[in-house]
């Protein structure tokens, strides 16, 4: 690479964000960490900054402010805090790549931001293209930024049309690991705790993106965003389900060839992508051995039994606000679930409750979408008190 | 596609002959036959041109001229015979794809006068590349041509490497079914007869092919094509057995990551895809359903009881005139095994004679090539009559 990329990372402390800091540490001499965003994990928001030395770090959670200055004192750190303080510093100039890995709704803003600067958006919060993908999308396009995937679904089709011309892509095949509840009817999954949601067989994530992989909410949030980052309608964006996670996702042509992309199931590689894209670094991470792996299959994937899935299909279909409302819904179902307040089905219940409620609205603007979300957040609280 | 492509189709009655003619009827307003050429199969060369009007045709063996002269008065067809008229038809400036589907070294000047002319060439003969990739590799860009490759193998890596820059690609990972004779050992190998290796589990193709894909030695030549095609050595060309047939092959990139291509094993689409790129067009053919195949499988290839894969590797290292001896020699040996006067395993140590024995040429020319295939052929044939 002709010279070092600066990156911002936002949620710098969460998984995808300490995996980010591996493969900047892999690649000094191409990627370097310019701002360090966590929302409230001071100590390891210290402990990062104290080895990277980025020029600037955020800590969201402002009652903390302090206790990092302190610590970074003569450092010549730069500290900031609250949510303005990422705003502003997603858009300053020394930035060159936003990587946007904070959890659910909170990326909204700051990837708006980041799009609205034109910066190089390396995507893996997919709750902000889910829930406004239409206005992130054009304001990309408008401001001259480009939106590169980080989640390793999007990152596969991304990588397989290149060098493809949009209307020769038929359809987009995203695959799933199935999850921990794979094969489990509905009988089995009432029965379900946290603990066993967060057992996922193949990767290695955050709290919340765990249990949307065992309900099949996050493939559902993944059609959504597959829809904005490729522009296709959802019945052209089909989920088949690969218990293996090594074909990470396909995309069908119109000639009938597919590609796929292939490899381990490893974070750190789609987000070394997204990272360096154009350019393919060669890192030291394990690699994929075709000898090595057993046997690639494919399956259905069972949207009676999953039905968090078959909302996200209604949801895209119904456009306007409405994956606004199913975002909103699941982030507070998810969290209730792991708190044990609502069982494993009920999440899907208070999902479809919220969406046949809430207000529809076409063509929502930037207000209409805090305000469905607000209206949301407020309506599940109350299904699951009541449930 | 813009305007017609006008296709001189050489090997127009053989086994990939037919399948273009069948992407051409489903293409009308994409594909048109322009020149046919057949070796000695007169009568379906008469029948294809009066169902496809082509401008011309060609008949190679030219005892037959009066035949398909007198079979085809009156249509306005031009008919011409022998080898200088190939070489002259795929120079028209009529043509504007020549698609090269003759078997074995007879590929080897018409490829050469196509890339000359400048045109582009869908190639199906490997054996052109193999014997003489350095000129003809040359001669295409030098004459502003583009080489578009038919195997379903070499295909597949092209579409993987689309959009990607050649120094990203760390290995080219060819699939190969393994044959009808998978598994078995030197001692059965040594039983088996040419009816047994005609019957190839997944691909319906000519004679010589289905016995090279039996011995291997399709995989072999097809390394040795990827190099040319590539610009990739020997030991960044890998071979895979994949039972299946489904995965065509693959490319890994040197982030780790791997592209692959996949469809049903059908030569339509590759041919197709060869002659309408860079568009890809909606054929009337069947599409690969993952969810209706089994499970995909790798397992290494065995050189040591499949010798010729051993020795095209040691060809391509050799480099020179070698992978033009290695051709030769296999030519000779598969008809002798075919009209059973050889066993299997004996086609290897033929092929391994000649190789040992030959002169070694490091830079031929076009005059070396041809004095290394008669040498060869001959030797070869001297080897079977003392076997």
């Amino acid at each position: 690479m002709s010279q070092v990329r600066r990156v911002a990372i936002l949620g710098s402390t969460g998984s995808i964000g300490r995996q980010a800091i591996e493969v900047i540490e892999a690649f000094p001499e191409a990627i370097a960490a310019d701002v360090l965003v966590t929302h409230s994990n001071a100590e390891l928001l210290i402990e990062q900054a104290k080895r990277l030395r980025p020029r600037q770090v955020v800590i969201v959670h402002a009652a903390l402010y302090h206790r990092v200055c302190e610590a970074l004192a003569g450092t010549g750190i730069r500290v900031a805090a609250g949510q303005e303080a990422v705003l502003a510093a997603v858009q300053q100039p020394q930035v060159d790549v936003v990587l946007a890995a904070m959890v659910g709704y909170a990326g909204l803003l700051p990837v708006l931001a980041a799009a609205q600067a034109g910066k190089h958006i390396a995507l893996a919060n997919k709750e902000a293209l889910v829930v406004a993908g239409a206005l992130i999308t054009t304001e990309v396009r408008r401001y001259g930024g480009c939106l590169i995937p980080v989640d390793s679904e999007h990152s596969a089709i991304f990588q397989c049309v290149a060098g493809e011309a949009h209307q020769s892509v038929r359809r987009i095949i995203l695959t799933a690991s199935g999850g921990p509840f794979r094969g489990m009817n509905i009988d089995q999954l009432r029965h379900v705790r946290p603990q066993q949601a967060l057992q996922h067989p193949n990767w290695k994530m955050g709290e919340k993106i765990t249990i949307d992989s065992a309900t099949l909410m996050n493939k559902g949030l993944e059609v959504i965003e597959a829809h904005w980052l490729f522009g296709l309608p959802a019945e052209r964006i089909e989920v088949v389900i690969h218990p293996q996670s090594i074909i990470h996702s396909m995309v069908e042509f119109s000639d009938g060839s597919l590609k796929a992309q292939l490899g381990l199931p490893d974070m750190r590689l789609p987000i070394q992508y997204a990272l360096t894209y154009p350019q393919r670094l060669s890192g030291p991470w394990p690699r994929l051995d075709l000898l090595q792996v057993g046997p690639l299959t494919f399956e259905p994937a069972d949207r009676n039994t999953f039905r968090n899935l078959a909302l996200a299909y209604e949801a895209l279909r119904l456009g306007g606000n409405m994956p606004c409302v199913l975002n909103a819904a699941n982030e507070v179902a998810v969290q209730a679930f792991l708190k044990e307040r609502i069982s494993f089905p009920t999440i899907s219940r208070i999902i479809e409750q919220c969406m046949s409620e809430a207000d529809f609205i076409g063509q929502p603007g930037l207000e209409d979408y805090i305000e469905t979300d607000r209206w949301t957040r407020q309506k599940a609280q109350a299904l699951i008190e009541t449930s």
